[in-house]
């Protein structure tokens, strides 16, 4: 499978070059290919770089690794064409950095941008998962307590759901908790705050949830 | 130390005979006491029984159990007079039942019911804990993963979080994250859509989060 990251940022780059380690073909989509190119130079050789709507085409299975304000923009400039049809992990949080630090969500409690976002592109599979970890955990569960903790997905289409957690899997994912449908991105997105707080209180990203039962 | 209770539902009954169990002093407070007779069958016989002014007056540390929606009536009820100057650890939740299910929040991300009632209530020492765990996982955190789970405090009042820190630790918590100032409350109340989404995924509320790093 072909995979397109749209982001150039530290989570675009942190898939990007897992996939590519993983031997997957991947294309990294960015607003201007020749701004980034600075940027992009921490990429493996072998993702190959191009525009939001060149990574779209390319890819068969998408990732929106772009910031929370700017995704809808992204994806616009993909293009619903080259994203019809396919399963888009939407990494994105509606962070809102104007009204202060932390951040406050521009979307939250009985909606949520994943939703936003499936409703904008009725064609794609959207699948909400990877956005309560930061980057490094994301493509690399080991990184903290040998890989004992969880990761969510959600979304409306069971087979997207599925395809999602293979490439969890493939990561090094062995604790996936299916949370329902997409409106459960808002549970997923409202996660942030206390995120942001533990950040703060631990003072380091480097850490994730398990559930105790 | 006293303890008042605001509250009669599984929250207030499972914090008040936990206090009983203790030995601690405790008077339970309700709307009333004479319909409430029914309700109260099930608490310890030493949990004194009275309103919410009463149970507010007795208590030197006090328990806001009462649901979201009806916190700030009740602590109006309990009276200026009676909370003022003591430490009330809020356990409410913002649920918003009204939308549909699972339940909404009825303030949230740039404002939080603890600093609401905060804000209505200066003089008294609001700590927001304990709203994050189902009623029996509150008194009891040896009753999942062997009280292996995180439990969060925050609060303006350095002192007022310590005295509940150390009610926590006589209820079994030894995992206990301070969060900040009363702002936290944000994201701990936050927090609740996807605590009942896991509850949902889960299909059981005995469960915390444990903190992996």
């Amino acid at each position: 499978m072909k995979y397109g990251v749209l982001g150039t940022g530290m989570v675009g780059q942190a898939i990007s070059n897992r996939l590519a380690e993983l031997g997957h073909e991947v294309m990294i989509g960015t607003r201007d290919p020749v701004r980034s190119k600075e940027k992009l130079k921490s990429l493996r050789e072998t993702v190959k770089k191009g525009t939001f709507a060149e990574a779209a085409a390319f890819g068969e299975l998408l990732f929106n690794a772009t910031g929370g304000a700017v995704s809808m923009d992204a994806l616009k400039m993909a293009g619903t064409s080259n994203l019809n049809g396919k399963v888009l992990v939407d990494i994105s949080n509606p962070l809102d950095f104007a009204k202060g630090m932390p951040p406050s969500l521009f979307v939250s409690n009985t909606d949520s941008l994943g939703e936003q976002i499936q409703r904008a592109f009725p064609e794609v599979g959207v699948v909400k998962s990877l956005n309560t970890v930061t980057a490094a955990i994301m493509v690399d569960p080991q990184a903290v307590a040998g890989g004992d903790h969880d990761m969510f997905v959600c979304g409306n289409d069971a087979s997207a759901k599925e395809t999602v957690v293979g490439i969890l899997k493939e990561f090094g994912w062995s604790h996936i908790i299916d949370l329902g449908d997409l409106s459960a991105a808002r549970a997923m997105e409202m996660y942030l705050p206390i995120w942001l707080r533990l950040w703060g209180a631990l003072g380091s990203g480097m850490f994730n949830i398990r559930i105790a039962q």
